[in-house]
């Protein structure tokens, strides 16, 4: 259930609401919007709560039931669009953010000429994997926290905030020392236990969208982290599962304006990973930004023939470099940069 | 099996593959480049002929096995890009088609309102359904022979090609008989008969994909309309079914660079049934010209909320004029106009 | 709308709620069943009728709106199971029939030798194919009219009616003239022009499920086949596209129990053209009748390593006449006999 | 690459393959069957190992490279099938084996009452979720280490073993201090580290399938429990992701003969989660048993309007007896019992 405050209306108002809700044992969440607040009234009983009994209270200008599973998420909650900061740049805003780098992290030596590359054409955070999800146990499963040091190493010497994934609850501690940004992979999407250990970091966190996740799940799997009062979320859309197998994942190039529409969070797209082979990429980065994301994650390695995971999808740096040149003009017809 | 002659061989040259072909008891079709000339050898088992057999005839540069399923529509018969000429239009050019109008012909004051508006706008074609495949026989099934009719006279008045669907073998003639284009609709992209027959019409023709079809089986359908030698095909990307509803369909990005790498065919893109929701349009249709499409297909109805089918998914003509507005910078960050 | 009249209503009674709609501008469709009359109010605006204009005539007991796009098809409009007639065969029975041949005739011996081996077997339906839709034009395409007439001197001569695709509205009347019955394959499931031909010949049906089409379109489909009158109509499943692809299609076993709870048509499923791979066959046909299937359509032929298509998928003759005597126990299990 | 031993190879034999594995840095592990010993090399890196280094040994009959991701829950690597054994009960014999109780555990009384009906009517494990993930934070999540006791509570009173789900590596140890089998649940199917610690207890294991995993990547799943040596692991179908939604999944029958020709694991069908409606389940269950399911996992509750979860897709006891009787001749038409 969703409480709207008037304009104006005062603190006493709504920790009355508050009281209310606390002694129908129900959470709480704020939004104080610039213009009024909102109060989300949360628990898996709020369908037999009567509207009304907020309905009544000083202050109170409407009283809205959500009946979709997610409420934090939504831009009932939340009308204005959400932004997250790291470290000056801004997701959610009018420049483009370009998230780039390889795969796996492999070594020094890679990850170092991966994230000069990526950041001379012009992006703005490095990626790679330390701890990798990989579908068989006897493939590599990603340096670990040597990764983790090495991504560290690439953010001092080349000056870009780092995006990781983390695995498992027992890793978030770890990540989140060195990550500028967690990242939940896909396969974890409805991991609702590291969903809540994420949120409890209040670390920058990106959502992968699960490969057989509804828009609608998916927005429900962020109202774990935002449950937990983390507001610097962003989703990400990385394809989903369908009988096509030209490229590997379809991208849902429709979900970009149906979150635009229903959520208030940044939206990241990932096209390498939904591609699966490099020669896509460019067409489906470029359709993402026209479509309205955020920013782009995009899969950078210095030698992709050589990589130790998905070098089919990754460009070289020179490929990169051209699609970043490509995208503007496409970024500029929206009035954004990027 | 492909057999690529050699710059400069003869007629004699090429006479002689076609005769040992045709002395094998398989099919025969020529792709006459500017540069050099490709045959094509089709048959149910060409995988039983010996491509040496055509390897020492002199004249012949190559001979290459295609295992895909589609040979006609592959960029292996033919490398260079096809263009579809209309009326001095050109599918499959720099300039983007855009082709619009209502779901369906309901009346002359609806289809000329419609079609002075999005000619106005800047659309190139004039669609409307004259035939409406629908999903319940008690549904509105469209004017038929006066839906014809009334496009003629909107070509007329306006000064718009038409495009409009054929559903049945019976129809072919009578439809040919007034539309510029034969539209082939994703439920029967898989209606042999009704391919076979388009194509010896050698009209020009649009094949909607189906809506489960892969890209394989989508070309393999246009090899039926090319192998009766009609070469005016373009290919149309309308959503594919998936597990996701907050669209109606799921637009597959993807398969535009996909199309554009395998097959020489002009592609259109309709975001319309694909969003089953006006709002989502816009973004989608910026995402397919970004992504490469060649043209637009796009519902716009002068009144959605009293259109006979699929009003939800109509743009009103001053959203449409502003979307065509909102795709130039697009359009031209490719090298393209619209 | 659905009217229910009241038990013992009279002829005239009926009468009056036939003129009324007729007099709105409805079709009607009357379910005479051993208790009670059902009308059906068809049209595409019964939504804007006025339900209480029926419900105040004599002798009527209910009115109901089906939100739902099928009617005819549906359990509202006829309660009790229908069953089709073919030559003292009763398809919808407590006895399970088995449909079983080659997917295509190819010559007099092979299909003699399927056919004497099938019905030997228990089988008490003939299938062939003598129209095949192929995905590429360079397949082989079936025999065409003189598949018909193998198909019809093989019942001769065998002593089993027989069932055929028929693929345009233009075969309609040739293929009903040599097949029992008819069947509409998957993809043509939505060719709305040809089942209103089969339709009006009210000729023995079966309408296969199309590939990507939901339970609620595949009802609505069956619609325009009793729409014209034809009340000789089954259905038959076989296999979904979804993204798993280790069997062709995924068959949709849960569907059985829900076509079962919502519509009156028998039900009869395809295990072959499901499973793609013969040895998936044996374990599929025994699911579906354990599920409630009122009969199996399986492709049997003589010699599947020399068959002209889809011989990976059939059955041996030995193979199946030992999946007869394995179904056997199953069918008895439910009170049924096979 | 799997190495098959010759029939009387010596342990000598067999530990020069493995030293010679060693030295080459690959992973080893080795299925001592009856008849002779299989050793599997894993590692990321055996595509570079050239199998003739093994083929040379003495006491190797062959070598064969599995090119499909998963090794140990191959055919290949272990022909004959897997039993798990449960405190006398043993999955994947003859006898089927059936898992029932209420999708959470919610209180002493609802959980006894669920495991006494069960056991009477032939269930010989108790199910019921302690943990529970669900898509809202805001839904009811398990009484946690409560519904832990409760289980085990209703073990000792009723004489069954229980299984119930773990959702965390951090509750590995603790569910497994009261569970008889550790139930993987399907949107953790790819939570590798869960499924490495779950490996690491050697405890009878359950792993369903994700919602839009393939039967590779299950089975590779399976791998991660079986690389550590966990034996006791048992796969468990329970419906994919598909456009049909009259159910809530679509149970992938053909999985069944897929997953036995495949591998050598027990495998359960859960008819409940694929259905998402009660009505539905006799159904399902009856066609998984007649395809060759080892076992069934089936929702109970003593009054399903009050469930806290799903309580719309669980039979009552009394349906649940009837269903455990018409499912007897089906198991026994197969030559098993239940």
């Amino acid at each position: 259930m969703i409480v709207e405050m008037r304009r104006g209306s005062s603190e006493a108002e709504v920790e009355e609401v508050v009281q209310r809700a606390r002694s129908l044992h129900l959470d709480v969440q704020m939004n104080l919007g610039t213009e009024k607040t909102v109060v989300a009234l949360l628990g898996s009983n709020t369908g037999q709560v009567d509207s009304d009994m907020f309905a009544v209270l000083p202050g109170v200008e409407s009283v809205t039931r959500i009946m979709r599973p997610y409420k934090l998420a939504s831009r009932e909650f939340k009308p204005e669009d959400s932004k997250v900061q790291i470290d000056g740049l801004s997701i959610g805003d009018s420049r483009i953010v370009v998230m780039a780098g390889p795969c796996a992290v492999e070594s020094e030596e890679q990850l170092l000429e991966a994230a000069r590359a990526v950041k001379d054409a012009g992006a703005s955070i490095l990626r790679g994997g330390a701890f990798k999800p990989r579908t068989s146990p006897f493939s590599f499963q990603g340096l670990g926290e040597k990764g983790l040091e090495l991504l560290a190493q690439a953010r001092d010497e080349v000056g870009l905030p780092v995006i990781t994934e983390v695995l498992d609850t027992q890793h978030v501690e770890l990540v989140s020392r060195y990550a500028d940004i967690l990242q939940i992979g896909a396969r974890n999407m409805q991991n609702f236990n590291l969903l809540t250990e994420a949120g409890k970091t209040r670390h920058p966190t990106l959502l992968k969208r699960g490969l057989s996740a509804t828009v609608t799940e998916w927005l429900a799997a962020a109202d774990y982290l935002l449950a937990q009062g983390n507001t610097q979320i962003s989703l990400c859309e990385r394809g989903i599962r369908t009988f096509e197998d030209t490229a590997r994942f379809s991208l849902d190039i429709c979900a970009i304006p149906v979150v635009k529409k229903n959520s208030h969070l940044p939206l990241i797209v990932d096209p390498s990973h939904a591609a699966g082979h490099y020669s896509l990429v460019p067409a489906i980065a470029k359709a993402a930004v026209a479509a309205g994301a955020d920013g782009l994650i995009i899969e950078v390695h210095p030698n992709p023939k050589e990589a130790l995971s998905d070098g089919l999808q990754a460009l070289t740096p020179s490929d990169f470099a051209r699609l970043m040149k490509e995208l503007q003009p496409i970024a500029a017809s929206l009035g954004r940069t990027i």
